[in-house]
């Protein structure tokens, strides 16, 4: 693809070669003189001009040298994101259903559907167009989806759940399992309480490896539009996210959560039951919170707090036995005074 | 259902309106006039007061206005939980075996059974009655399993397993997966030490999405009766888990881990090696511990000790950059006034 | 088997008693008179005395009493490894192709597999000799596999995979599921940025249950030999792992780390992006570090830091509100004294 052509579909900037082809994409230090490359950051501009790359994705607020080919964006992330879609399609099997897979007679698949080896389908469930569903995946009876699903091998929805357009879900994720919920006896032993309430997932949503969504007791579990949830991440059951939530790696909410838009769970974090995340707000990995957590801050530590006092708070820890000697050292020498 | 056979099916003391039907069951939020709800805790009766719910299982200690009908209860969660069961019963699927399973013909599979869509069941196994078995369950070789098994979706059970009566197995999860022994040699790589241990799982023991319980290495990792396993929870070769042991999502118990009766651990805890964590402990989210954990104790922290301390602690470490400044303006003053 | 041909299979010192028969291996505690089992360490020796065992593979620094009958090893734990697979093998499948399994006519398989029910294999995939693959694998389009590849039910391979010889995947193992990989948008939504990268593993690797190891975004993310990753680990998109390091359960990689050889990390341990883990470093359980880790050192904390200084600080932590309450009287002395 001619660089003016990339440059029209990106809506990028041109700076210089129209005619040059780009055949593929790389990073800087992997790209070759047909690979298009990506700059994030001006800051690394060293980086950029240390690479092979036949031409860059570069941010506004960066000047290359005359001879290395520029598409410049506004969002320069997300122009490159569109030129690997452009130059390096990801595999996606044709349309067709395999003749080995199960759907239910009473199922709905829409048009264009790919159908995988030993899919199962129950009965009642419907599927809006476009729907990749790769070999081994099972969804329960009365599930409805949208358009365009993508389920990778081995995922799981269960019965009921609801699912918006556009949604991905990578290989083993489990959506709908039974909620974590028992009534403990006087006798220490615990009673089931049945879970009989749905997941609800918006449009737009994607969700990464082997992570559990797990149904509504009585009512829903919501996962809002936009939202992206990497591998080995734990939803509770009735926990609700608002749209483009993110959820970093086996993050852990427990019942009840709530997360408001735009909040970023990094690694590892951890929620207790029943409290909210405000808007916008980040958590840092390995952090965990048994409150609720304020709107539009950076929250670290296990139990979190202000990231900026946390900073001061772990570099102190780190020397805590040395602090722990000077304490005593003042108390004796004011007790040697003292006599 | 009218109020009074509810009443008499869940052993409670009726409150008003006998006649009362009821048609479901909801949260005090979402509740409408044919719904039954409940109130957990009589210090949240405000709560209940503005519900719009037709009844309610109440506590002991609570009197309601006499305009609400309600049950009282001892156990008022158990009771709504067996209240949940008989009005909105979960979906299950008839029994009948799908014509695409693989049963060996030497697997005995008692009467009652629901064997789903390409279910595999391997050489020997014996099932007692009333299984319900998903599509996709694996069960390998030589597995022993009593009555009314639930084995969700993607479910694995490996070789020569043994599991009581009333166990659910959630999606994915993994029972016997070789433990992480491996020797290492003198030049650095590892040998695996085969693991031919296998996993024993008492009764009415539940294990949610894709956790793993690894095989012994060579004899036994068990599960206890009554036992309760969140989603994504690590159980390492030849831990040992007594009765009505409860791990929340995402704990991780390391190879001989021992814990003794009615323990709880709270989301992403962790234990090392070969530690007893006592009768009736609870070690609270994110907590880990390298040592032994006395019974009856509630622990917090990585490594975890005292909950009471560690609230001390913690509260003090959030503004641990400010003690460290006030130890040194003490170390000054009294340079300045030893000089 | 006598005791002296495990002597000899084993290349140890034999102690005692040539023409003993073995029949099995056990622990200290569970053997018989007819059992192998194992001392690890010397100062362990009162439990050996005490174990009823016919026999002991035992270290060098240890001389037993006369009538014990021992193999001395120069590497005992490797010994009894080598042991166990001779006196208790670990039960494999006949080779064999299910008729059920689906595989592309254009895949080639190697001599002497063992394909189970319901396996599926895309095209153009190709695999050495001596593959077991249990029921219910799935292996996606492109991928080439070494030999003596053993693929536990619901593995799921992506397309493009290269793995090595002798590699062993747990039940539940995802390999080449999307990367995490998203550009925010102004808007504050996300756009996915295509994961066309893929997985590279060497020999000898094994990788246990429910891990999930991602794609690369562009390039690849790469386990480099005999190294070995636990349950429910997360290794994010193009991350390195070079020879013999260990990845204990629930460890959290972020994408881009790069982990040396020989390291290794305990359970539920977090690394963010971009860091290197030096060689040979060890990190302890629950520790989690956003930058580099230098060679062959040990690491604890949440940041972590030395080892050492950690656990001075961490018995200075529990007793933390005292160091508090200490540094107040110190204050209110030296104002009153001021005064």
């Amino acid at each position: 693809m001619k660089l003016s052509q990339l440059a029209s579909e990106l809506g990028c900037e041109l700076l210089g070669k129209p005619d040059l082809e780009v055949a593929g994409v790389a990073g800087l230090e992997e790209a070759g003189p047909s690979d298009l490359s990506f700059l994030a950051d001006a800051r690394q501009a060293a980086r950029a001009l240390a690479s092979r790359a036949g031409a860059l994705v570069i941010p506004a607020g960066w000047t290359p040298p005359e001879a290395l080919p520029c598409l410049r964006a506004p969002e320069p992330e997300v122009a490159f994101a569109r030129a690997v879609e452009l130059l390096r399609p990801a595999w996606r099997p044709a349309p067709g259903v395999d003749p080995s897979a199960r759907i239910h007679p009473s199922a709905e698949i829409g048009a264009g559907a790919h159908v995988g080896a030993f899919v199962a389908i129950g009965e009642h469930c419907r599927l809006g167009p476009g729907a990749v569903i790769h070999p081994h995946a099972v969804i329960y009876p009365n599930v409805t989806i949208g358009a365009r699903l993508v389920a990778h091998a081995h995922v799981v929805i269960r019965e009921g759940t609801v699912i918006g357009d556009d949604v991905t879900l990578q290989p083993g994720v489990v959506i709908g399992g039974d909620g974590f919920g028992f009534a403990r006896r006087r006798d220490g032993s615990y009673a089931k309480i049945p879970q009989v309430g749905r997941v609800e997932i918006g449009s737009r949503v994607e969700i990464q490896s082997n992570s559990c969504i797990d149904r509504g007791s009585l009512h829903a579990t919501r996962i809002g539009d936009g939202s992206k949830i990497d591998n080995l991440t734990q939803v509770a059951h009735n926990c609700e996210l608002a749209e483009d939530v993110v959820l970093c790696a086996q993050v852990g909410l427990a019942g009840s959560t709530r997360i408001e838009t735009g909040a970023i769970l990094a690694g590892q974090v951890g929620v207790a039951g029943h409290c909210t995340i405000g808007k916008g707000t980040i958590i840092t990995a390995q952090s965990g919170t048994h409150g609720d957590l304020e709107a539009g801050k950076m929250y670290s530590g296990s139990p979190a707090f202000d990231h900026a006092d946390w900073l001061r708070s772990t570099a102190t820890f780190a020397k805590l036995g040395e602090l722990q000697r000077q304490v005593r050292q003042l108390r004796q020498k004011l007790e040697r005074e003292s006599r």
